[in-house]
């Protein structure tokens, strides 16, 4: 008696943690120290000192009316103006509160823009491999979610099959830089060819074609690379970013979107985007927690942990004779299966202890998501059996 | 460019703050200290002492990274635990964790419930006046609200206009009780009537009606009223809690919803509530907040405190030859308007320096609501302004 779409989706995340169900008999067979769980991407350093300083500051000495207060739909005032600021410093914009809503996390704040900009049957375009979790976002808001075949071995963008993928349906393309699975970090060439291709499809069809960029890895990148700031490239960007990963503060829920005003019809995007955390029952992101990541923005997390745990582990899976390109950027490998089925090679490697996610999920036969966000220990431990499971294949 | 529903949305809350926007101005012509705002539902009594003491020892005793951690689609399960052994000792029930989801709030509550019920084109009942916000939650499910018109002067929950309302196509019923914009609580014998209704058609039509109640005002009565527990007398209803009223916690964002096990297709729904929790962007509700509420769910905020606004303001209001049910929950007077158009009223009442929210949008011309949750202060200066209010109208 649920309905037809929550079965599926019900289904489906049953079928997902069946998976977790049966790491648990894995652990009860092999021995809890025997079992590798590469599974979930859920941050693995401490969130920075000052943010639990900062909240309890806040507890301790502020208004406590005012600080469980509602908060406008769009955020505190003067937290959006401090994010602005600091936004302004690193990527030299011009940036007031105004171009900054506070949303529950990358999340929420996807989910925002997408109620915002969607009408029923609207296109939104993304590139393969990317995270699940957008085909059920865009259809929340009543749109469909077109995804743009991988380009392998790079997994970089392709602007060709952009703008063959474009119809005057297309409202909305999302990219994730870095990327969840691959880990690629979208280059500036890259981007400016996509930049392109959006422009010269708004003149052929008359239409806004806005750019979602979904950021929550940006600040894990490795090897010194850097993250474009897309706005720069193409005006009509929009910026889905989160604390989750740069603060480790998943659980909080606390992101924001940044709307630039050139974006097409700047004031109704911006005052929508307010309108629909309303609606959508978000009512506003955490007030505590927006309080505390105003004061925190310009902190990091420990980048170097995954940085040593990405070294470590690709490493060993090339030396193995894995194929995988180094990725620059969030925490992930993602990795040819050794078999052309990657649920069967999942499946196979469970018998190693070695738990991880097929590619199929993210649009991408073939390969398999490890997420290195795991304590130093796990990855250590989980070498020989990832040296077995390359062996296995070898006979 | 912006989605057709979404602008629809943006016009309708440009002109309700259009309205504060006025009131700025009636600030600046009459002086800060001659407007009384009685516009919005923010509660004015601080949060009990244990719930930032709570916040603090775990901010500063709790492992760190378990603290930011995502949760479970559907909460902690010791949270969740808690919560309903909290409701068994109050209810006399045999929940466990496995009937209680965490929510971001109320709102976060019904969206989720409403994702996991509906299918394109279901309808959703409820009784005018209801809170305005139902029409967009259900609308954003793929539902369509109808209200049933209100019972006058009473504002019960009529059963027989149910029984007629009632299609094929009547997925669940939403009722808020205590009820804003009225404040009043509907009785066990009234929500008898209903359950009888929804069972006869349930029967009739073959298919489950759920009842959804809302109840984030469910602690804020006067008088010894007893706010009826729904489960007791229809299994098949579902409730939604929010902490933002009995704790003073609105801008926190944390609620549950309890589904009993009695609820057809149980194991579904309460599964699929985890699920859409995730799928529509929350995640999880925030984890902080629900470590705090698991140890404070027992406390209440000062309830005496609107109790008392409640007494002062209504007396006067009869005394002024205002029309007016007395309330016996939440924290809003539903008074009849001194003329035919609701809308004029409250413009009449700004040149006195009043504002209070039209009945149009509750769904029930020819009323207004006034949010008595403000400083006592504001209740007495504003006296004499009532008291010329309704006497420009004898004249």
């Amino acid at each position: 008696m649920i309905s037809k779409n929550m079965k599926i989706l019900v289904d489906k995340s049953a079928a997902i943690s069946a998976l977790f169900t049966e790491g648990k008999r894995m652990r009860q067979i092999l021995g809890d120290e025997n079992v590798f769980d590469f599974g979930i991407g859920n941050p693995n350093v401490k969130a920075p000192l000052s943010v639990n300083k900062t909240a309890i500051e806040l507890l301790e000495n502020m208004d406590s009316l005012a600080l469980h207060s509602y908060t406008d739909g769009a955020g505190i005032p003067t937290v959006r103006q401090t994010i602005a600021e600091s936004l302004n410093h690193r990527f030299q914009e011009e940036y007031t509160g105004e171009n900054i809503v506070m949303t529950t996390g990358a999340a929420g704040g996807l989910n925002v823009i997408l109620k915002v900009l969607l009408d029923q049957g609207d296109e939104v375009l993304t590139f393969a491999p990317y995270f699940s979790e957008y085909d059920v976002y865009v259809a929340n808001a009543g749109g469909r979610l077109i995804a743009i075949e991988p380009n392998i071995p790079s997994f970089l963008p392709d602007a060709k099959k952009l703008a063959e993928s474009i119809t005057p349906k297309t409202k909305a393309i999302i990219i994730n830089n870095p990327n969840n699975p691959t880990g690629v970090v979208y280059d500036e060439e890259t981007l400016k060819k996509i930049a392109e291709v959006l422009e010269a499809k708004q003149k052929e069809f008359g239409n806004a074609i806005y750019l979602i960029s979904d950021e929550p890895y940006r600040e894990l990148v490795f090897d010194g690379a850097t993250v474009p700031y897309i706005p720069k490239i193409y005006k009509n960007t929009i910026v889905a970013y989160s604390f989750s990963k740069s603060l480790s503060l998943p659980g909080d829920r606390i992101g924001y979107l940044t709307i630039p005003s050139s974006v097409e019809d700047f004031q109704d995007v911006v005052y929508g985007a307010g309108v629909a955390n309303r609606v959508l029952g978000f009512v506003n992101a955490p007030a505590l927690q927006q309080l505390v990541v105003a004061k925190c923005c310009d902190e990091k997390s420990d980048i170097a942990f995954y940085d040593n745990n990405r070294g470590i582990l690709y490493n060993a899976l090339i030396q193995y004779g894995f194929e995988c390109a180094k990725p620059q950027g969030a925490f992930y490998l993602f990795v040819k299966a050794l078999e052309e089925d990657d649920v069967a090679f999942v499946n196979k490697a469970k018998e190693f202890g070695i738990l991880m996610t097929p590619g199929d999920g993210f649009g991408c036969k073939g390969y398999v998501r490890i997420a290195y966000c795991v304590a130093r220990d796990t990855i250590e431990r989980a070498l020989p059996s990832f040296k077995k499971l390359a062996e296995a294949y070898k006979h």
